[in-house]
């Protein structure tokens, strides 16, 4: 069994927090929960925190890269090339991800977690475990060796940490790395368990042969590496580095990381369910801190949603990833707490209840 | 049949200019329509426009308010004294839609349509028409006169083109008026047209006898107002005088005035859905301009939308209106605007296509 050395207890949300929470929104001129998920937002928010918000969370997205070896089965419809291109697109503030956090207020925190000839470009942290860059054909045996998975996920811890030590109160997590929807179709297999076809869609845009190359990559990459329907059993950080990915490998830390400073994490679309999935097979208490940003298209996702208890606040049919949908539910959270802090309440405004 | 004298023609959306907008899109560095709604809305905001947007868009918000008649029927949990309580929250700024406004950086116009015992407060705009302070019981008989209920049109479409006028570029709606859901399921069951029972929902908090009495109440409207099966076939502004509201046909005004001018309208919830459903049963091309913000729990939204062919960007089970649905869905606009000027291009950027 492998084991994260570093991590601390996980004491997951505070629920009488998020019961005072509710009640001083009972006082404000509206009547009771008609700001739906709005206010179970400010409720979350609060019971992860263990504190009701006094003023908006400074947010943070952390992007985290990497290259995957199983693109040599066909698996995606753009050049592996286009890691790398993306990872200095992020750097210099022009992907998608780059423009909506600019718009929510949140600092983009860009890891390389394994890019092969990633770019000549500053502002982006490395990660690099061991000089492996990008993981090996999981078709073909395991994705990485599972002492670079721990790594991975105590260099997430140790992001997390930091950013939580430097006033960062909310993080969003986003993925880049082509080939990678098939390391997270892959991954749900094994951990919910579940089969292929049900967890394999087109991610970027596969056709249906493309879809049916994919169910086929998954099977083989199950076998190979021996992972049946006890996937959800077995030692998570052996069955992640099996058929997993490096940059999801380093949000799994960034999830419990954050986890353990009750940092809320948002997350995006389907790669960084996966990466939840598997942080919640390390410690189950680190699900109560995720917050799930977007309904993803990918058919996998419903199920890892679904296991994890969570309900998306945002079904605007993104599927880009990047951390694209959770910088834009952000947003969310300023409104959430706006509501919290400056309504008036029945008595201030002389309003009578119902 | 009555008539709007003072409406202009309205031209309805430019589908080049949409086209246009999404051929940009696709030159930015993602798989094409993986931004889903937002690129959607993009090219919306665009043909309603009639222009590609050169940078985010001006926002502001009418939330109307008046008292109904029917009220004496008892189908609303509030005190009918709470329309004129939550006019001066709007006014001093405490109310819901009043905290998501600033958020959204929209300015807030409150109009009293027809409020019984207005606040002595500033910053509330008088439409008043003829004295006319709260409908008639409209299970008694017609709510209104046709010709006050042609007046508030008339004085909603010049709002609208005093704020085109004034810069401001998407206008949200929002409503406030206790009992003018029952209202609403009464324009509904009208024009849709359809049955009560499937139109008339809890509203801000009925339990399953308040619903039958509303059923019942708006089927007494329908009935005393001889308005039938072919309600939809009858002259609009004689049945929104009969079972409509005051805040309703000044809102009616407003969306009518702002499809004029091309200024894209952000629908809240069920109350202003029933609006839309008068504007485009006066005028069709009206509905070219809608944008559906959020959708409501009321079981009646979903027909209106359906009839409208509108799909909501938000499903956040908010059911307060005041335009506080549509409020938050104003944020979209910056990111959606924002991604169509600040992401990088393929080109621009180095990055591969698929």
């Amino acid at each position: 069994m492998n084991r994260i050395a570093s991590l601390g207890p996980i004491a997951g949300p505070d629920e009488a927090i998020a019961r005072e929470t509710a009640r001083l929104l009972e006082e404000k001129t509206k009547p009771p929960g008609s700001l739906g998920r709005l206010e179970w937002l400010a409720c979350r928010l609060a019971a992860i925190r263990r504190a009701v918000p006094t003023r908006t969370l400074t947010p943070a997205i952390v992007v985290a890269a990497a290259d995957h070896g199983l693109v040599a089965e066909g698996v995606s419809p753009y050049p592996q090339a286009v890691t790398a291109q993306m990872l200095a697109n992020f750097a210099n503030g022009g992907a998608a991800v780059s423009v909506l956090a600019r718009q929510a207020g949140a600092r983009v925190i860009v890891v390389d977690a394994g890019v092969l000839d990633p770019p000549p470009v500053d502002g982006i942290r490395s990660a690099v475990v061991g000089g492996v860059r990008g993981t090996a054909n999981l078709a073909a045996g395991p994705a990485m060796p599972s002492g670079v998975a721990v790594a991975l996920i105590e260099s997430g811890i140790v992001l997390a940490r930091e950013l939580a030590d430097a006033g960062i109160e909310t993080i969003a997590v986003g993925d880049m790395g082509i080939g990678n929807t098939t390391a997270a179709s892959a991954l749900c297999a094994a951990f919910l368990p579940a089969a292929p076809t049900d967890v394999c869609g087109p991610g970027t845009g596969l056709d249906a042969a493309g879809v049916a190359r994919k169910v086929e990559v998954v099977r083989r990459a199950l076998s190979v590496n021996g992972i049946g329907a006890d996937g959800a059993a077995r030692d998570p950080i052996e069955v992640l580095a099996a058929v997993g990915g490096l940059e999801v490998a380093f949000l799994v830390g960034v999830i419990i990381g954050a986890a353990e400073r009750r940092v809320p994490v948002f997350l995006d679309g389907f790669i960084t369910g996966a990466a939840a999935l598997v942080a919640s097979a390390i410690d189950p208490a680190a699900s109560g801190c995720m917050i799930a940003a977007t309904r993803s298209p990918e058919p996998g996702h419903a199920l890892v949603l679904d296991r994890l208890g969570l309900e998306p606040l945002l079904d605007l049919g993104l599927r880009l990833g990047e951390g694209s949908g959770a910088a834009l539910a952000l947003s969310l959270i300023r409104s959430a707490v706006a509501i919290l802090l400056e309504m008036a309440t029945f008595e201030g405004a002389g309003v009578s209840r119902g």
